[in-house]
């Protein structure tokens, strides 16, 4: 036997921070570009967050400048939100997986408590200085400077000033350094990310001075405050047997499983407690909470699938809705054709309910701008996940997936890939299943992706009529053209075959045959051999 | 200002364990399949690094067996390796980001402490029991059951059995119950990935049990045990700012900057630090390291970049080697034509070292079976990072995108899709630059990537002459039969047109022109026309 000891010498604990310092790239921190995207993604969707829960109309700026004698970027994102209280500043951007999100139930565009505090991380790894904070929140001003500290994932928070206000001001500045960053108009940069932002958030203002002295404002185009998402109760149908036992673990008020079943979970009443006692009867359901047993939970889970239930709750699902998507993308996009989908949510693992919108522009500004730089467009999908903008990891998503699976020749569309259409697909939900921490793209869960395909496919129909009209019209005016191009000399050889000088009416009388079969095209046909003399040749060498 | 101090009372800190509980999919842990694979995958790569590290020739045993009354099935992994000692059993299997590998610069499969701590959570969540491990470390044996505390992400363990030995058993067996699993032969099941990992490390001896009955042996092909990976210091070309002042701050040995920086990185002189302190001469490199500023470290980074350097030490990169794919892919696939690279180890982001290694193999058993079921190939890419298969999120690979990106027609293959090759591709190194914590996709550096594809067209680039000449050989081939279906009704007819009955002579003639045109491929011809009488045509007719 060798002497391992040596190995076994290494053996070493990492904080979550060390870990992701470690491995940057999975929160999105991998190449320029992307780095900033990701950062401005992490901070505007948080400002989104905040200021819907808190029930306002978000007003967002972003300011990004160059820092030309060391190399890096200060970016700085200004919300109206409600702020965050001192107690809590230091963690909500200086530790990771600490936050308001990770275990509600409710829909976000933030879930894990990691993205800004991985903004911070990045910050103090490319340029080695703090995040600087301002948090208006109720009647107090706080400045402060916030940074991780990697071993042990504990914020240092360096508060420079403290006042009191009058309230009236509210919100939250981030303003930081970057290095190892990089700002570019490409499909993955910021621009396009803010651009597609406002594209799926029409009721937020959003601000955007970029490095190249280009100042954008996105004004909001719809005036309301999207309904606030509620928190809910899980519903039974998606419980594991180890959700059960853990809710019942905790749950220190519910004296009995009985109770404790209506109280954790949506849709349970006293009468579905009844029927599933009825079914899971081994199981002593006025014993405590605390004390349930695995085969005990395992049983009132076989239970819960036999029960029929109550849709999940699913005023906890918002959608950007059909109108809203409408004005937006119509106003941006200006297209010939936009139709939105307007689905109810379903349910994916037994019990998150989410949903699926989908919208298709054809024509106009839809499209994505081929890559050689030509005047031709090809099919763009453009993601969301809780009106986010997914820019990276497309090939790697679900969504993406779904889209690129229809059978577009079905739908009038000979290639996608080189027609001027742009797909739109947001997923609304409680929980999104992203395939990573840096969230860019979504796990193929079944019931989300036949979702995804169903919504896409049904809007997709809609424009297959629309297109099918356009294919018929060009098919029409291209036939008649090609009659037209021959009309004149096939009536001066029929008149000179029949009778001379009889071509012009002869030629009259035809472009009234093809007047009645193609009739919606006359008017702008070309004028020539209108008087025309009639002409005669003698044609005979043509013949053969 | 609305009330909002209801948001923040929800604020809460969570621990790693929580996070990936609530993120299964981001450990490997979506669709039952997969999930079975990924238990494998972390079982088995642990078990791998464990005899390599300890010098050993692995010898593993995978056994799965379904528990049909439960719908979950047992999986137990052995392996002949050093075992794990008792102070540090909880933690390499009971928790997160805990273990030997993670902050070790050396070249291993694991690197993250993650995995089989993630498999004990998911044993836990699916059917509510702790996996059981025997260990054999030294001259004990070690039995106990482990579990993860969730809340806290700490090791629960309970040992049954404790008992000293005389050593000469070593090895780890860890022994689990999973539900929401599942055992198939796909592309994606256990039984590929078994293969898989059989074919990239033919220095071991895998045996699986399957729970179809079926026991498959893939013995070792190669009796030397790989080169052990050294541990290296980092290359100072690959270190940032916040790299250098993280070591200089936890560097309690050396009492200078100078010193500080021979001691913590590899090819660093005392003749390369008076290069170094001569360009960043406003740096004290006579000061502790303790001291060193942000500022002063970006100028020593700056310097690093003017000096030149020998590159990084490679003996901490062991790839599989040019004879040891060619013994394990020819044994397994038996292919027509199999070319494996041989290249020097590269480096990316300036300072990390790593070798591509790509094999291609034509037909045989090489290639994909098509999924239509029909006799039809396509082509294949198998993936590998540091010899551990990559099975999933292929599309999202910078590995397979590189492969996909080759002008494949310029080295004869008409549609990659269409033909039986099986493209390899092992990344060695000592941090390899997965996209997520599931270590399924490599993410798309540019170094790495360039790379790979120079490595692929080279080896490409010989498959081409193979395929050339089969080309020109079916071509000639081909053309040849045209000729000769054609020859004797020409010969007939000819011979008729001319003078009857000097056909077979006419035959013959021209056979002997063909011959002298394609003449590598005479002899199986058919024979007719053999002894056939002379015949002499004018052909006059068909001149004009």
């Amino acid at each position: 036997m060798v002497a391992t000891d040596k190995i076994f010498s290494d053996f070493q604990e990492h904080s979550v921070a060390e870990f992701f310092k470690k491995n940057k790239q999975m929160l999105g921190f991998a190449g320029k570009t992307r780095s900033l995207t990701t950062i401005v993604h992490e901070y505007v969707t948080n400002s989104l967050d905040a200021c819907e829960e808190a029930g306002m109309l978000p007003e967002i700026t972003v300011v990004i400048a160059e820092i030309e004698k060391n190399n890096s970027y200060r970016v700085r994102v200004e919300d109206n939100g409600p702020g965050i209280p001192k107690k809590h500043l230091g963690k909500a951007l200086g530790m990771m997986l600490a936050g308001t999100k990770f275990h509600r139930y409710a829909q976000q565009r933030g879930q894990q408590g990691i993205g800004a505090a991985g903004c911070t991380m990045y910050a103090q790894l490319t340029t080695g200085k703090p995040v600087r904070v301002v948090s208006h929140y109720d009647k107090k001003r706080i400045e402060c400077t916030i940074s991780i500290d990697f071993k042990t994932n504990q914020p240092n928070i360096e508060t420079s000033a403290e006042e009191d206000t009058d309230g009236s001001e509210h919100g939250l500045v981030v303003d930081g350094e970057f290095a190892d960053v990089k700002y570019d108009k490409s499909a993955y940069g910021v621009y396009e990310y803010i651009k597609r932002t406002a594209m799926a958030n029409p009721h937020a203002t959003i601000t955007f001075a970029a490095p190249d002295g280009e100042n954008l404002k996105f004004p909001r185009s719809v005036e309301e405050v999207p309904p606030k998402p509620k928190a809910v109760q899980p519903h039974p149908m998606g419980l594991s047997t180890h959700d059960i036992i853990d809710y019942a673990h905790h749950d220190a008020q519910s004296t009995r499983i009985s109770s404790f079943l209506q109280n954790s979970f949506t849709r349970v009443s006293s009468e579905k407690v009844k029927e599933l006692q009825a079914i899971a009867n081994e199981v002593d359901f006025s014993k405590k909470p605390s004390e349930l047993e695995w085969a005990e939970a395992e049983k009132i889970v076989k239970a819960i699938g036999k029960v029929k239930w109550i849709a999940p709750a699913t005023e906890s699902i918002v959608p950007i809705g059909k109108r809203q998507i409408e004005k937006s993308l119509g106003g941006i996009l200006k297209p010939q054709f936009l139709e939105v989908s307007e689905r109810s949510p379903k349910i994916y693992k037994g019990g998150i309910p989410f949903v699926i919108e989908v919208a298709i522009a054809y024509g106009g500004d839809a499209g994505r701008n081929s890559e050689n730089g030509g005047s031709g467009k090809s099919g763009d999908i453009i993601r969301y996940a809780n009106r986010a903008p997914l820019i990276f990891d497309a090939a790697g998503c679900a969504l993406t997936q779904a889209v690129k699976e229809i059978d577009w020749k079905r739908y009038g569309i000979k290639r996608f890939e080189e027609e001027p259409v742009t797909v739109f697909v947001n997923i609304a939900s409680v929980h999104v299943p992203y395939t990573g921490a840096g969230k860019q793209a979504i796990s193929d869960e079944e019931e989300v992706t036949a979702e995804i395909k169903n919504t896409v496919m049904e809007v997709a129909r809609r424009m297959q009529h629309y297109l099918h009209e356009i294919i018929k019209e060009k098919d029409r005016a291209g036939r008649r053209k090609v009659v037209e191009r021959y009309l004149k000399q096939l009536s001066i050889d029929l008149a000179d075959l029949a009778e001379k000088g009889k071509a012009s009416e002869l030629e009259e009388k035809m472009k009234k045959l093809i007047e009645n079969k193609y009739p919606s095209l006359m008017g702008e046909g070309d004028e020539e051999g209108e008087n025309g003399n009639g002409g005669n040749g003698k044609g005979e060498k043509e013949e053969r």
